[in-house]
């Protein structure tokens, strides 16, 4: 199993991961799966647009929006229950085709790293298996 | 790694596509798994009840409720950071099981492409894999 | 493929099954993923803290201030069109490592089946799969 260590720098981010994961790819996966797992609880991992930064902004803007910081009927001590939902909402694995070694994402889509409770010093766990090809 | 090619009618739609997910399943796969991956990032794919058809309208109208088209915070130019959100909210990937050559899926579930900024010829990738038994 | 069946309580409830599906892991899985799949359309199945309980309360009821039970635009005459959106955006699978045998899951992390529509029984299946090591 692999493992990306990743250092976000706000509190809540999204960080283009997809070249950190195309690097660990193994050469000899001729056509197979990338797994990959956070194994935190107020971050996930998520696919979408590598092109225009203003789609990042607008997602994260969107989703403080709907899950602001605090809520008057939260409970959690450490005020970050938000985290934990955009967590959850967002999830916590993608599955990514992998093609002669390759990511096989679509023209438009990054593999995006998503802080919502940074900054910290974060982990991220690779999985390869081989498909039918 | 077998390809469907959809066409969607509408900006926003939810098409059951059990059936020709169905139609790729290789006949030897006795345990497996379906990989089902969309390479799009404004439409996603999600599981949800094959039965009565309001169901689906009910998930498009509250999706809309929570996340309308416009906002006076969105910069991306497209005009899309809505359908951005939905797809990464709904997910770009389901993982299906397969036994004996069949979806071994619930009794009320059925396979659906979430189209978010329609209508567009859209593309899906299925990978399969085997399991342990 | 193996199976969980689990008897909710309440209407809405985030069951922890972490230790259910460790004890259905292969002892011979040395490194692996174990694929853990939800069969309804008004429950699914996520990752979250496994310390305080408060974190579950505050899940499920940001979800229902999101999502509430009626809106006048719904259709579905069942009545749990809520039920319906919460589990497509929770998701009904989840991809576990496992390494040596246990999962290998973050310190703070647990498995939850996540019931939007109870109390029912309801089941889970589980599928193994080895990776590259």
């Amino acid at each position: 199993m692999a493992e990306l260590v990743l250092q976000t720098r706000k509190p809540c981010e999204l960080l283009d991961i997809t070249d950190l994961i195309q690097a660990r790819i193994p050469n000899d996966l001729a056509c197979g799966i990338c797994h990959v797992f956070c194994p935190h609880t107020t971050a996930g991992v998520t696919i979408n647009e590598n092109a225009d930064p203003d789609v990042r902004h607008d997602l994260l803007a969107k989703l403080e929006k709907l899950i602001p910081r605090s809520e008057p009927f939260y409970r959690h001590c450490e005020g970050n229950s938000d985290a934990h939902l955009k967590a959850v909402l967002t999830g916590f694995s993608v599955v990514l085709p992998v093609v002669n070694g390759s990511l096989r994402l679509g023209r438009w889509q990054g593999v995006y790293f998503c802080e919502y409770d940074g900054p910290r010093t974060r982990r991220l766990n690779l999985l390869f298996q081989r498909a039918e090809e």
